[in-house]
């Protein structure tokens, strides 16, 4: 395996990069971004640079690439405060891979990172894969307007694109980011490092989750999947479970113990309600069981599982 | 009114520029396209050039253009034969409008032809508004990119864009082109007007029709609708009539004669076959009608609208 990871250098790339060392220790691994933490430059590839830039996905593409994970975003928040930059990186860029990846030597496999952020609006009270998407943000206009732009592309032969909608990842590691979404990996990941946190939405605020194992579990089984497995339209809503922040926070109370709990204060912040509220909550994911997706089968889990990669870290 | 008119050299640009003045004289009409045939000039601001490059953008909008109808588009067949020039003019193209748009002394309302090319793979026997879009074309894909383009632009502000799915327009006068539901005007234009016609498809192919009248009424209803009659995705099916090709033969056959239906031969064209099969046929329009969007009332009557238009010519 030759393959390139698009925002490599963050922390959902740098752990696909390591899931596919783990299983094929031959695999050269080309990660793309920015800029990158400490750590990985010794272990792979690493190109710094725009994105979104030609000669910068030139560097980063081998003739003999044959897959591509394409994670590289401007978040939901980013993209909100700067419209330029979000089209820039996340409609121009993905054109830009394609292109790119339209002139290797085979056509590669693309995973590509969609969101649910591409519904919004009137929704039905449970999504499914018939819900027509209807982004309220600029980021989610983007990540759908690269949904069909990688349908074309694959229908046209030039590349095989498998876009994934992805929940909300929690919980992340690091530090808040500018995504909309960052309080619902805040509210647990400061508390279970004993640290206070602020909620920006109310205790009552529904998410669709999925967590970073089982997500990165995810982009591996999407680009092993056969390509007649895929519908025409190559995307599906990934499987996620739903959660109020109240039940988060008693989760994590059960796992991490009370105190933790008392942690979080509540301080609304309109801006990132006027966000979040037009995201969907609930969902029936059946191309995507069907397809061998999987879903997290409790959230005590998911804090367990942070609570350990924090005491490995 | 001061109105840019984008494929403004073509056969609906020209027929709504004759409409806006009609309605109002003072109106300041300048139309954008690569070329333009005899007589606009002399009525209308004309600028040729690529239309989807900023400074031939630049060139035919005025700071206090308040209106924009963007019609220009490489057609079906060509952005299927053409996949650069494809994305060149539709995708980036009406991207690149946006963005001159938005820097304009205020929003402009823009009315954005899409089309039902943008309907496709496993369908509904009857779609409605809900449908969700899943071309299978570039252009169908293109298109359905300008939609999410052009309500998101709504969104931040930037515009006051409205969207328009058209039916297949017939009967479409002067030469056949590259759009692959060509046939559809071809089977009639040329039979009324004295010539033979060789028909692509079989004459039980279905298709979904608005005649040129009703197109360019609904330009101008679209363009005046208040904007808080629109939906936030800004898009709307047009109304249109669901006919056989056989239905429009007999039509032409009541208003023009019995000779006119046997100049129609049938003569198989994959490729034509392949990309009509999957555009949809027949839709519920609630939302348009409710809009005040109008089909015609008969074929009978379109056949004979266009053999007057040709007399008139």
């Amino acid at each position: 395996m030759k393959a390139l990871i698009t925002g490599g250098g963050g922390f959902l790339g740098s752990r696909l990069a390591a899931a596919l060392k783990a299983r094929d220790p031959a695999a050269e691994i080309t990660l793309l971004d920015v800029a990158f933490p400490p750590g990985l430059e010794s272990k792979y590839r690493c190109i710094a640079g725009d994105v979104a830039a030609p000669e910068v996905i030139a560097k980063a593409l081998a003739r003999d690439t044959d897959s591509i994970f394409h994670l590289a975003a401007v978040v939901s928040g980013g993209a909100e405060a700067d419209f330029d930059l979000g089209y820039h990186v996340n409609m121009d860029g993905t054109w830009k891979l394609l292109e790119a990846a339209r002139k290797l030597a085979k056509p590669p496999r693309i995973v590509y990172t969609s969101s649910v952020a591409a519904f919004g609006g009137k929704m039905p009270d449970v999504l499914d894969d018939s819900t027509t998407p209807a982004p309220q943000t600029s980021y989610g206009t983007q990540k759908v307007i690269g949904e069909y732009l990688i349908a074309d592309y694959t229908r046209k032969g030039y590349v095989d694109g498998r876009s994934l909608r992805l929940p909300t990842i929690v919980v992340r590691p690091g530090k808040p980011n500018l995504a909309a979404s960052s309080f619902a990996s805040s509210i647990i990941r400061e508390p279970v490092t004993g640290v206070d946190v602020d909620c920006p939405v109310p205790d009552t605020t529904g998410v669709w989750i999925l967590s970073p194992r089982r997500v990165v579990e995810a982009f591996v089984h999407a680009h092993d999947l056969p390509s007649e497995k895929w519908p025409t339209t190559r995307v599906v809503n990934l499987p996620g479970i739903t959660l109020t922040v109240r039940e988060m926070i008693d989760a994590m109370g059960r796992v991490v113990g009370e105190a933790a709990t008392k942690r979080v204060r509540f301080v609304p912040d309109a801006r990132i309600q006027a966000i979040v509220k037009t995201w969907p909550v609930r969902f029936r994911t059946e191309r995507a069981l069907a397809m061998g997706f999987k879903a997290d089968e409790s959230f005590d889990d998911v804090v367990r599982d942070f609570k350990a990669s924090m005491a490995g870290a």
